[in-house]
């Protein structure tokens, strides 16, 4: 089975299925991601900040070299971490990715937060994390003062260079994107946001569809991956929840797969993380049905604003600094 | 009675109440404004967008020749509408709502929205409002691709032109607040936007707080300005609420002075607007008694994150034109 893609604004063909690497850890990674292109996938989400880039560059390197696909058939996101926005280190962040990952260039680098935060030199700690320093007595985030329109400008030349085919933006919400569009030489292709039944955004996401601009949702099974963090309740599982395995049980479906069905299906592309190979075959095997207009209806329905990854929580309970971003 | 006054982070004193001129028509702007006056408001909210800044203008100009105050006891805002954003049209912007105040300088300058919309010629029409064309076929808003650091680089100049003594922000958000404060050569001493106990706005209220921004509430008393455009339901309304008529009984104040009391007293100018000469007089006397904490409380538990004026809604509603700024 080859999975869906959907066409970006500048012509790329992003998978609408890709396996998303947050919190994998170094020695699951590498037979989790083989596994994944023997199955078909071939979009991965990946970021400086996961700390795991030189698992995964291995990962790709030994697949590569053992003809499991072509580097052409890929679609490798990687981000760029908040520590990195002032526009003399765009590069070397990009380049640093590159070198873990063994690529000579990305497929979409994205802005990983709208915030700006003091430089931490590479070979000081690499990945920085949010902490300007961690062995500080009172550790806290610092800012650095360099405006997203002078960091995009930077994400520019990275396509001028031939360092990333396509750039977006992540955590943006509709006033930052309204006004990227107006400062922007390259257009964001991707904009990637938390998305899942809980946390709708219709209004974004139209907003962006609208703008052409292509949407991926993280996070599309909702709390999962929250609940280890102390950031989401056992309760608010919608693999759980009624209509999620009402719908799944007509489709003879796991609610797993209804929930990333709907994703794909209201036109985002979707980033599950696991490190379990059934789940991972599960999760790919969503493009041999269809949700009914009144299932994806009641499935939206379930919406409540329920944003598990807010700053303007995580960054004050986790990291000593309010720094929301949201309201 | 003299109002309290908030300090803004570049010395000013920004009075905590003010009268707000939106809606108030022409006939009734002058008495009202006279009779503010003489009851001891000195902070007066224009906007070019109102449509009676001439009206405000001559009524200011007599207030002054008759002597019931200095201009210089006086605080008035305006702001500059959407398609005046082009760095170019901004000073001529500025200089028209002064022409029609009869002012020379203003106290604070506001972006009005953060939406740059195209350029409408003074001639052609003023103010301009946000079709482009009200009389195409189809009339929308058209937007034009001003960046807002580029316009906020025109506020700045507007200041060192001593056109005004102060800039800030109308309905911006956290992420729109970060990004400008990197930019700002000149920082933003206020931030305008919708705040009452329905919308009690916490995380952009203690965000600004710490950036050293005044925030000044409009509609503070919620519903009443947008009943009657269809834009709040009759149910909405705080005046009508229990526990803020409760918490009035107890002082012997109106539910309208317990709603501006709770907004001065968590640190928010506010700007009621009225023509109704006794609530003029009944909104100016909120400096006579205090809140308990817990009755600031209370009031703030009423929060339903309810946002009357919202261009997410309306501009599609009235203006045929998707246009988000908060999702």
């Amino acid at each position: 089975m080859s999975a869906e893609t959907f066409t970006l604004a500048s012509g790329g063909q992003l998978p609408a299925i890709g396996l998303g690497l947050w919190k994998l850890e170094d020695e699951k990674l590498g037979p989790i991601v083989r596994r994944a292109i023997e199955l078909g996938y071939r979009h991965f989400d990946s970021a400086c900040d996961y700390g795991n880039e030189p698992a995964f560059g291995a990962a790709l390197e030994q697949s590569l070299a053992d003809g499991l696909c072509k580097r052409e058939d890929l679609w490798i996101t990687s981000k760029l971490w908040n520590t990195y926005h002032a526009p003399e280190h765009v590069r070397p962040a990009i380049e640093r990715t590159l070198s873990d990952l063994k690529l000579d260039s990305l497929d979409l680098y994205l802005i990983h937060f709208p915030i700006a935060q003091q430089f931490v030199p590479f070979d000081k700690r690499y990945p920085p994390g949010w902490f300007f320093d961690p062995e500080a007595d009172e550790p806290a985030m610092e800012f650095d003062a360099t405006p997203l329109h002078e960091t995009w400008a930077a994400m520019e030349s990275l396509v001028d260079a031939g360092l990333t085919r396509h750039i977006g933006v992540c955590n943006y919400n509709t006033a930052l994107l309204h006004d990227l569009m107006n400062y922007a030489r390259i257009r964001p292709d991707v904009l990637q946001v938390e998305l899942h039944p809980l946390l709708t955004q219709e209004r974004l996401v139209r907003f962006a569809r609208e703008r052409d601009i292509t949407v991926t949702a993280f996070s599309p099974l909702g709390s999962p991956s929250y609940v280890p963090l102390g950031m989401a309740g056992e309760g608010e599982s919608l693999l759980d929840h009624s209509t999620v395995k009402e719908i799944a049980a007509r489709h003879s479906k796991s609610p797993a797969q209804v929930l990333l069905r709907w994703g794909v299906q209201r036109g985002t592309a979707v980033i599950p993380k696991t490190s379990n190979p059934e789940r991972l075959e599960e999760d790919f095997a969503i493009f041999d049905f269809e949700l009914t207009a009144d299932q994806m209806q009641r499935i939206a329905e379930l919406n409540q604003n329920r944003r598990f990854n807010d700053p303007g929580t995580f960054c004050e309970d986790a990291f000593n600094t309010f720094c929301p971003i949201y309201d």
